[in-house]
């Protein structure tokens, strides 16, 4: 499961770049051209690093599991779903940050997406933490509520982002970073296996 | 052969999000047109949860085998391209579903292509069952006819999916979701290498 | 190296169904509009089919090695190239086969894509014959002779097809895929790996 | 870490392949339609050589690893992300290399993301000589000092190439071959493990 799981989500990183479009007017100034699609690259970068951040928990949540049910398989697979969206809300979002309409709307289902995936690892975490089983070392009381607070912190930050997108869009996407940088800190340090 | 394989659904699955398409007519409102093109998102998540249920049951299918010859390998990549012709036929089911002509052929494609990838299922099963000695512990009698009769019914869905695309287009994409929802209870309990 | 290697394969043969498009005019009949592009069909299973071939040939001679020098890298990196720009080819192939002008150019290319292919393979077996001490078990002076020749007849098919093209089109396409199908007998059967 | 990293450099050096376009007008003489579209294949090649060292460098890296903690994970992401972005600096290059306007600012922009990659590399090493205890066997001072001369050559020559964009595009783009040309030499000399 983790080489599929590993292989979507690396792919659904690089997809990232294919929604950043070359300038096509050519009679105009070039830099300023780059510069006119910078929410494309907020949006790369944004969506990079939040993607990045999907597989760094992913990695971790998988490590402690001794077995894997066909529930585990499914939830991972909407998990992998809405992951797998992110390139086509990112595109959406980078195509209307900065048109006369719509950027509201685009916005709005850019951070949309980020709280589906925030959902998916919570209907994960949630199902592990009630079929012990499943865990090398079950977690103890004060570890689950730990990261059911801040799943629910990072869900609290989207749904605030999708409420901002009616307001100030470049706030939004803003929020969507910095839940982003939020999650970076953390305790992933693994040891190598001797090889 | 796994690791190839895993890459080649992976790469599937993930690039049917570039068949949704950010909608272009930047003075309609957005929410409606992003909403006109909902075929696009019921193919996405039906294609993925079905490409997600081939990778499933590819992986229960070679942790049976002991052995690889060539018959298997080819017949493998014959179902791998099948697989990846996915993308296209996802594409053309969504671009037309909503069209004033041609949205029964589009869906007659789509139903078809996964009975495609049913027949490449179903082939290298009857293989396998004709040829024991590639087996880790050849299937018993009651073992195949179940299997048989779980691939048979999957295309029998499947060419009734066909039928009803000339009847009514929409009944048929339901009946493949149909399909691969009926596939989803089985007993896929992998029990983790210790690492 | 492997697990590039095979990333890269994956990647390229799963990319191929990226060059078949959607019908576009809307108002022609749906099964002709898709029956005229019948040319992308040919090329994604011809492509498929010889990138699926090359794979399986990579996997066999990269299993034969003990030791990779940089040469064999570089060699190895240059053989990939070659295989990542099939798509194109292909793509290129598939646009131009029905065209009123171009068809023997298309044609051409995507034969001496090929042969491209060929050649890396070529270059990497002989460097493997000339150093000895890279593979695990070197191969006898027969088995040698073997091998270049079935690499030399390959490249003898491509050469054909090449010229060909400027003859007649769809033959030199037949024959490129009669070349993939000659490279499919041979002996490869994989014991895997307890586990 | 390995395998999501190898995917990674494995999709982006592979969706360089669609940043070439098939000629669409096909009333031109297609040999001199491909001829003229030769910067494209001239930025495949530099970019896929250039990913092709990354990965053979991130590999022998990441190889003397013995821990990861969470800043190289984030260093790693950084690094990933400047090569992600490659196929859209390679095809902004090959679009406007031959275009009356831009192709000063388009070659920069290139020469200036395989700065963004070295840069990356930098940091990483800077930050595995300063924790050594993250390191299988600490490098010794005359290593440390010889492999920062070799990044900052490459730094120093893709600085020049920037420069060299305003002057002839062309010859900076040879000399972001040549960085990559320079980089081959080496020792590479992996022994595979006896499976």
């Amino acid at each position: 499961m983790e080489a599929f799981s590993d292989g979507v989500l690396a792919i659904a990183i690089t997809l990232l770049v294919l929604e950043i479009h070359v300038p096509t007017d050519q009679g105009a100034d070039l830099w300023h051209a780059l510069g006119r699609q910078w929410p494309s690259y907020v949006g790369f970068v944004v969506s990079f690093v939040t993607i990045g951040i999907i597989w760094v928990n992913h990695h971790t949540l998988y490590q402690e599991l001794a077995r894997v049910d066909r529930t585990v398989l499914f939830l991972n697979l909407f998990l992998l779903m809405s992951v797998a969206f992110i390139p086509f809300t990112t595109a959406l979002m980078a195509d209307y940050l900065n048109a006369s309409q719509g950027q509201d709307v685009a916005t709005a289902v850019y951070a949309g997406s980020f709280l589906l995936v925030a959902w998916g690892f919570t209907a994960v975490n949630v199902y592990l933490y009630t079929h012990g089983d499943l865990a090398r070392t079950p977690l103890n009381k004060a570890e689950r509520r730990s990261r059911l607070v801040r799943n629910a912190s990072g869900q609290f930050g989207y749904l605030a982002a999708i409420g901002l997108a009616f307001v100030n869009a470049y706030v939004s996407i803003a929020v969507c970073g910095l839940v982003a940088a939020a999650y970076i800190p953390g305790r992933w340090t693994w040891r190598r296996a001797p090889s």
